[in-house]
Formats: structure tokens, C-alpha cells, sequence
């Protein structure tokens, strides 16, 4: 491991308490820094670092650039009982997100389902913030959003697509609930960032072509490193996560009105709104079966997946979303782990702002 | 390629009314013995021989066992306003299936979307004929089912999950539609048998462990063979495509009461009902966006991805549901290609049934 990306641990509320005041004194009103620092936080917790607190000096130059409305008059408006529309007033991604889901559960209590799709957002974190909305609804949560280009089409050679992620939030009785929270790449960019910071072996199928990807002065690989979509190459199955991947930007994107393929490039320029497009949804699990059945058989399902033998230096069979409770229990004693590059930023922030930065 | 595998191509019409006539002398009511045979051509027009007429035989002789009920009194139930289970009543999956996608576009029409959860199937042939009913009506088609166990957990060594397919139809102006049709697993059942009969090297990641597959007397590799899922082993990836098989399986199997994970080795089985489930949904475009600026930018996303430079030895770039559309053109003109195990059980079935088989 490079040293100047080992992490310094930090006092989860007082990063968060950081993380509001910074969105508050550039013009964010109180409840929505409380969202967007919540979510950043929670990503941290469940070992997402690269969307959590590392994502706070992006917002934070976006939104001094003017390049996004501190207040937005999110509008959203039902088209039909169970579908309609989220136009984000190009808010915070955090803001946009969280009011949209939360228009989705309100609905799918009368339709049994509801799905808004979302233009003119803007970053918005880790998919499953949103998808685990549902959560103590004893609904299923679905969250997806398109992403800047990174990933190449399978046959083609520049990247088009985004990582594209999807995420499903299902209840469980009394454990970690299942959580998907997937990118449609073979790998995300947070664990290509870890496995290079670490100097691990890249494995054959995550970046696009065989190159060395390397890290930029943030201790993060560039944008210009291309992905393979999950699956890899043709042959290994890559046209698989590559349609998953389209399918995401047209849920997300061309549904939306937002931005889409290439054109989202505009998310990282700095004279332009990035346009992000999202697609959320719920339903109700009432509305299709008596949730008590329905938990009795999920338990059981993943007791017939916990018990298949084990591969040579496997501890245990994960259901998605455990290994992330397993993280959440860590961090939250130990606190957030930063790495230098993001510390050095948070720094700079509390020093332009004049706050007090948590030591 | 080995010469016993070499398939014979017949006229399409010919084998269409061959298939109706087979499930009409078992019992089967000649409506649905229209809609069953219609879904096995499709499947082998799109290049889905593995789950064309190929399916004819087990399906036969399921019914025959008295195993599959030929003449299901089908009953669905909407819980809300967009969501609601159907009981299958043990009928042909094909049949059970086309009914329950009717009914969700029906719904759909009022409500934006609507979702049906469907438990006591059968094999429903392929999940893509079901997602592309939705395409007349201006909607996006969803389907989903779980299938008998091959597909091992990530960190586990057995096959309990199925290769559970997901497919999404969406459609396109005067194009094919986009249908993305695809096996959760790294490779389907179908093209690992055809690699198999070609005798191609079989690419890491496609069966677990490294076993050298091979093809039983009918020429498909037998249910023993274990495959990965989607992204092969955890490093490339494994553990997204086992998060979405095991989610096909908790909305198809445990949120309809269906079998799910190892109880649908019943599904393989000759003293049981199979009781596969499957999820169905259909999403109304206008429930969100115009339906012309969605057509107008999702042909602009097209050329946007088709517009990368290709990589050495591809011709195309194809959209999800391309290839299948130029299969099903040059099978349409030259007729379905049939293996000769599966022609020997058509033959047979003939002199069973006293039919003229087509020369």
C-alpha cells in the first residue's frame, strides 16, 4: 500500500457535522445539507468511500462554480397513478434523489407500485441510499442512474456508457436487509481505486484494453482509464452488463430528458449543468403476497444458499448488502476512514469557510 | 464441429403447425396449443435453439406423466391497482405466461405500470417473448423467471441458483426493438452447448470449477455441469451476477409462493410438479416522457454508442435484440435449424401420435 493512501479514521458525527456546515454556508437551506451530508456519510459506512465524503469538495466547487442551485423548486408530477416525472431543478443529486424516492413510497402505498424517472440532477451518491428508502415500508426499492462515460460499448473502443449503477433494497425479517448495489461495470471505480492503491493485480476483464491504470494526484484513476462492462470481453459475457448498462441510460436518461452516452461528459466539465438522469421505483411486497409468507420463504432461501459448501479459504456465503452491514458495524466504532487527498480538500474547505475541522 | 450435432433446417410453417398439432392430440385446447408452439418458433427464429421446438419433447412428456395440467384454469388476482399474482394452476409455462403478460398490459394501460407475480409454472421457453408483448402499446416489457439449480453461489461449490433469465423489451421507431434477453449466468445453457457441439474452447469463467464440459446423448451439456454467474468468479465480478440471479429468484419464486433456489431440482424431476415462478411487468413510456422526444433521443443514444471506433474484427456494434432480429431473418427465409436428437424425438412424437411429420 502507498502510504499517502493509508486512511486516517475520523469520528463519524463530527464528518457529519462537517459535512452539513459545509453545505449550509454555501447557500444549501439546513434539512437538505442534513440529506446530503446523510447520504456522503452512509456510503462511507458501508465501505463506499469513494461516494461518501470524497464526493463533498466536487459538490462544493460545483456549487461555487454556479454550476448547481443550492435551492432547488424540485417539481414532480404524476403522469399516470403509478409513473411520472422529477424535473430536479438541477439540485443537489443527494436532494433530488431523496425527495423523489420518497414521493415513490407515498404513492405505491395507494398503486402498489410508483416510478418517477429524474432529469436535471446532478451526482447523487450510492444507489442503495435510495433504494433502502423503501426498506421500512415493507416495500421493494429500486434506484438507478445513468453516470458519466467511462465504459466501452462491447465491439467499440471509447467509452460511452457510464457505470451505469443499479440498486434493489428487499426487506429481510430481523437481518441485514438484501441490498444490490451494483455498477454495470466489471468492476466500480471506488474498487478499481482501492485495488491500485493497493497495487494489487489488476484482474484480466476490469479495465479496457490490457492498459496499467494508474492514479491521479486525488489517489483516484482518471476518467480517461476505460472500463469493461460486468462480464469483460464478448466472450466472458461482457454484452450482458453492457445491455444492463444501456438500459440503465435509457430508464435514466432518455426517459428522463436528461443527458445520456456521451453527452454526459458534461458532468465533469466545469462550464455546464450536468444533467444526470435517475429512475426510482417501488412496490409493495403486500401487493403481491402476504408479507409473512413471503419472509418465512426468503429466510429460507438464503439458508439453502448458505448452505452450500464452502470454496478453499471462503469464511461464509454473503447475501448482497451483508458484507456492507458488516462495514457499517466496523465504521461506525471506529470511525469514517479518510484518505490523505480527501483530507487535505476538507481542509481547504474548513479553512475557505472558516469552520472548525474535527480532529 | 461433431456431424451428429450438425443441425437440418426445416420449413418454419411446416414445424409451427407440426408443434401445435403434438400439444393438441395431448389435451391441450387449441388456443393455447397456438400460443405454446408460437413461443418455441420464436425462440428458434431469435437463435434460442435450445429453448425452441427443442422443448417440445420434455413438455410432452411432462404432460403425458400427467405432470403438467393441459387444460389450467388460470386465476389472477390484483391485490392494487398495478400489482397482483397469478396462480398457474400447473398449466404449459408458455400459456400461463402469455396470460399473465395480457393481464399486466391491460392493467398497465390504466395505471402507468403493473407487476404480476406468477407461481405453479412450467419452463416458459424464452423470457424475451413475454417482455416483447409489450411493445405494440408504447411500453417497456419486463420478464423474469427461476429455473432449476446449475448456477453456484459466489463462495459456494453447488448448483443452487437457476440461470435465471432477465429480459427488458423497449421499444424502438422503425428499428428493432431493444430486447435485452439474457441467462443471469456468465454464459446460457444454449450458447455453452453450442460452444460445446462446435468443440470451441470454453472461456474461463463460463463453468465451474474448471471442468471440461461435455454433451449427454441429446446434446446438450447435462444439468451436472455447474455454471458461473454473470462475471465468472468473485474477482471479475461473479458476485454481481449472483446478486441478480438470487434477486430473479425472490421476485419470481419467493414473492409468488413458487419453488425457489435447490426445491427447483422439482422442476427436473418426474414425480412432481415443477411450480417455477416468474415476474412480469409492463411500464407505459407516456407514464413518463412524450413518446416522441423519447424515440427522437433514444435513436440519438443509438448512434452515439454505435459511433465508437470498433475494435479489430467486429463489423457492428449491435443494440441489444439486433443479432436476435437477424437471426430470425435469415431463419424466417431459410427455415429453423433442428438438431438431429431433437429431430429423433419430433419423429418419434409423430409415430406416437399418428402425425405426418414435415419433410
Amino acid at each position: 500500500m502507498n502510504e499517502s493512501f493509508m486512511p486516517i479514521f475520523f469520528d463519524t458525527n463530527a464528518i457529519r457535522h462537517f459535512t452539513e456546515k459545509v453545505f449550509e454556508r454555501i447557500g444549501v437551506p439546513e434539512d437538505h445539507a442534513k440529506i446530503a451530508a446523510d447520504v456522503l456519510i452512509e456510503a462511507d459506512l458501508r465501505g463506499f468511500d469513494s461516494h461518501g465524503v470524497a464526493r463533498l469538495f466536487p459538490c462544493y466547487k460545483r456549487i461555487k462554480n454556479g454550476l448547481i442551485e443550492t435551492n432547488p423548486q424540485i417539481k414532480i408530477e404524476w403522469l399516470t397513478p403509478a409513473t411520472g416525472h422529477c424535473d430536479g431543478k438541477n439540485g443537489l443529486g443527494m436532494v433530488v434523489s431523496y425527495y423523489a424516492m420518497r414521493a415513490c413510497l407515498a404513492r405505491a402505498q395507494e398503486s402498489g407500485t410508483a416510478f418517477l424517472t429524474v432529469n436535471r440532477s446532478n451526482h447523487f451518491g450510492i444507489a442503495g441510499y435510495y433504494s433502502s428508502m423503501a426498506l421500512p415500508f415493507s416495500m421493494i426499492g429500486i434506484a438507478m442512474s445513468n453516470a458519466s462515460p467511462r465504459v466501452v460499448p462491447t465491439g467499440g473502443t471509447t467509452g460511452i456508457l457510464g457505470t451505469n449503477p443499479i440498486s434493489l433494497a428487499i426487506p429481510r425479517r430481523g437481518e441485514p436487509a438484501f441490498l444490490l448495489d451494483m455498477s454495470t461495470s466489471a468492476v466500480s471505480s471506488g474498487k478499481l481505486d482501492v485495488a491500485v492503491r493497493k497495487g494489487a493485480e489488476i484482474p484480466q476483464g476490469w479495465v479496457y484494453p490490457s492498459v496499467k491504470p494508474f492514479l491521479d494526484s486525488e489517489g483516484v484513476v482518471p476518467m480517461s482509464v476505460l472500463q469493461y462492462p460486468l462480464g469483460g470481453p464478448q466472450k466472458t459475457g461482457g454484452y450482458k452488463g453492457y445491455g444492463l448498462a444501456l438500459m440503465v441510460d435509457i430508464l435514466s436518461g432518455v426517459m428522463s430528458g436528461a443527458n445520456f452516452g456521451s453527452k454526459l461528459a458534461a458532468s465533469k466539465k466545469t462550464d455546464t449543468e450536468a444533467n444526470i438522469g435517475h429512475f426510482f421505483g417501488a412496490i409493495k411486497i403486500g401487493g403481491f403476497r402476504k408479507p409473512e409468507a413471503f419472509h418465512g420463504d426468503l429466510e429460507s432461501l438464503v439458508q439453502d444458499v448458505k448452505s452450500s459448501p464452502l470454496e478453499p479459504g471462503i469464511e461464509e456465503i454473503f447475501i448482497p448488502g451483508e458484507p456492507e452491514a458488516l462495514n457499517k458495524q466496523k465504521y461506525g466504532q471506529r470511525g469514517i476512514p479518510v484518505l490523505p487527498p480527501v483530507l487535505t480538500k476538507l481542509q481547504m474547505m474548513a479553512v475557505e469557510l472558516t469552520l472548525p475541522f474535527p480532529a
